[in-house]
């Protein structure tokens, strides 16, 4: 990575130098694995004690641990030392990418009718159909899809191999990972006597600003009315969300999450990996589901909320896995023992 | 979505028309939210009521319904609302698709050996193998992989990405979505030593007439014999069908679920998202899984299976989910206090 | 598959012949199903019985077997016959692969300061980014996307559409099947304010020698460090590695697994399908999971665990279930008997 020295982290973070504002960092890490050219941070006080013991040459520092932090070649102080940590990696990461130009290129395959604003980028082999928009300073990598009347934000980036499907629309400063589908037909048929008959999916999906989507992850389209992610939103890979779904903003879900069909997320919410929300459900602001919990009804109250069964030994598992079956009848015989005693 | 009139609905439903035959439709909905120009729908009587109160301008109902449904502006009696409703969106999604010629995108690298029907179309930049074989009226979308010997059926639809393997078979009027993969080599290793040595993956996939696959879904080749997805099967995004697995006719699953290796299950199943079947299990016609089960044994009758823990806030879960560990003890304390009242 | 003769399986497993060495095999496939022309195969004792019925034209057994599989027109005498049979299964598969010759696709689209060697191949419509490297014997099918400073070592095979990402590593002789992403971002998020900063993800991925990682898994790129896999380590499909993660050599993933940040999975271990494993814990070598377990804690011992409430019929499982929302309270009420009978 690109050096810096603990001065230039002071005045990208805004934070407060404390110490030496001469030392050299080329990589950031946890405070227990620093070297003397690493960039650190105490976000946690559970950490506090390896404030005495890191080699790390500079660490950002809450207000109140400023005095701890003191004897260190060098610290920053600021407000939310996570916070400061997140948008230096941002500043590492720019360092990184090559500045590109706007531009199609040559072996896109872009439809005549398709408006690329002439800040945006189209890279190699991506396919753009008719009347697609790709706003101002967005950057649409290889072999992505965009099928007619999809419509990408301004400086949204979108990786490799994404497809965005008819009508469906992207917000602003979103970043889309690699694989990522949007728009499918929703899974919607009618009975017809055995036989599945297929209702076509006419919504699309509506995207907010600043969202993230993690690869390979799918939002289907929606049946009548449009599927609809709000701002803010971030979700982890192979995450399923159904058609009409409607997640608010600035939800996070982990994970190979599934969200069945016609689902009202509020916003704040966070979802554990691999945990599943049944459809037609309604989840209030600020629920937070455990990993790996099956959301079978509403929570209209916002709360932590879990429902997985604990592991165990496998034998310890099959013993109480094979009472459990019976638990019903258990209960009966307990209310029977009462009821004698009574 | 263009226009049509309350007398083109009943004409392309086959149903009676009632009341006024010049209303204009330009939307489908639910009646709670419906405007004058919706198409609405009652399927079932538990939305009686709402026909009172919709503002919708056409509704379809069964013949029971007829009579509540007379004092609209217009309604069309059929004998399956849902399923009447079900092919109007199939041409309100096929007025807005762009009629499209049979060819070969210039763009499209295509084996000589290949045989692509005159009537059929192959977008840009797919990658067509020796001897594979597109039926007419296929419709193959830009980035496709079709590898040698794969042969796709008439009239079916592979949206932009879809990779089916060597030797691998999609029927007719077969619809899969993007990200789909067919054909990847199925999971088995022999154990040698510690290390684990490929039991190369020697069967195919087969996949009859009018299935539907969703995005990211993958299917894996058999190891000997071929994996086999009936007639009219669905599946979800993001599925994943284990080697040699056998999926009977009309069955479908919902988004996430997993079939392990060599599992064969029924027609006229259907399985909850997220659900996961074990390997070589066996599943009988009209079997039904809930959502997030797992299904660890052979079910040979017909009916609805169920197994997930029922979530709670999370002070209650941690309770319960202690206690469970200790369950089997729990019984043998039961037992003990019964023995000793006897 | 093209023929071969039973004293062909002889010389191509090392084994020993007893019997015919003129029988012509086309096919292998399980004792029950065995037809004149099939090679199968004895692994587990419990199929002895097949032995005395089995139509096969030769049979790969056990030394101990021997005897009993005299009888036969033919066997071959083998160590261990399911890794003879692998081997086998190696060798049909590659009669049926066309011999490539190295090179670049016309179609392609590779950097000029990309590096690929002389014996690699580089297939139709992949994208090299600049200072990637493709080692001698790889196989990079169509539509890859290989960004700048990806390594892809000797003899690896990569499917079509599969993304390595920046700086991101992949060692010899693996196999990546269709879909796959690696090195997407992690998923890293600061909370401000009810906002989520992104942390940009610094790291990247290495993966070992002969890994197998199946269609459309992800591996994301560690935030600071790197992601590890360990070599032969084989993942299924729809598998999701979460940043800073490491998987010991030699572990297996069914498919659907899901495993959180900087979770540490020891070697030898295997995980069964739709597992979850949460963030930061450790598992110890040679550790098994069940599928469908979620491990919410750290395992330190070898062994067998499991966790998946055991599905029933409908009915059934709701009384079940219902009860357990009160198990924490059912035990107070046997609690409270027990002391009364005291």
């Amino acid at each position: 990575m690109p050096a810096l020295t603990s001065t230039d982290v002071s005045r990208l973070t805004g934070g407060q130098l404390v110490g030496d504002g001469t030392v050299v960092i080329d990589r950031m890490g946890s405070l227990d694995r620093a070297t003397p050219s690493t960039l650190s941070f105490l976000a946690q006080p559970r950490y506090l004690a390896q404030l005495a013991t890191t080699a790390a040459g500079c660490v950002l520092v809450a207000p109140r641990h400023a005095e701890a932090a003191s004897r260190l070649r060098s610290s920053v102080v600021c407000d939310d030392p996570y916070l400061a940590f997140a948008r230096l990696t941002q500043w590492w990461a720019a360092q990184e990418v090559e500045p590109w130009r706007p531009g199609v290129h040559p072996t896109a395959v872009v439809d005549p009718a398709a408006r690329i604003d002439s800040q945006a980028f189209v890279g190699p082999l991506a396919v753009v159909g008719a009347q697609a928009h790709v706003g101002a300073g967005a950057f649409i990598d290889s072999h992505c899809v965009l099928e007619p009347q999809a419509r990408i934000g301004a400086g949204t980036r979108i990786a490799a191999r994404v497809h965005v499907g008819r009508r469906c629309i992207v917000g602003d400063r979103c970043i889309l990972h690699p694989g990522v589908v949007i728009g499918a037909d929703g899974f919607g048929f009618a009975p017809d006597g055995g036989r599945w008959e297929k209702i076509a999916q006419l919504g699309a999906v509506r995207i907010g600003d600043d969202v993230e989507i993690g690869a390979n992850t799918c939002i289907d389209r929606g049946a009548l009315e449009d599927t609809v992610i709000g701002d803010g939103v971030k979700l982890d890979n192979l995450v399923q969300i159904g058609h009409n779904v409607q997640v608010g903003a600035h939800t996070a879900m982990a994970g190979c999450v599934g969200v069945a069909g016609s689902a009202r997320i509020g916003a704040h919410c966070s979802i554990g990996g691999g945990a599943i929300v049944l459809g037609h459900l309604e989840l209030a602001d600020h629920v937070q589901i455990s990993a790996a919990t099956v959301v079978t009804r509403s929570i209209l109250k916002p709360g932590l909320y879990s429902g997985v069964f604990p592991f165990d030994d496998n034998v310890q598992w099959e013993k109480n896995a094979a009472t459990l079956r019976q638990l019903h009848r258990l209960r009966e015989r307990l209310r029977a023992l009462e009821s004698r005693l009574t």
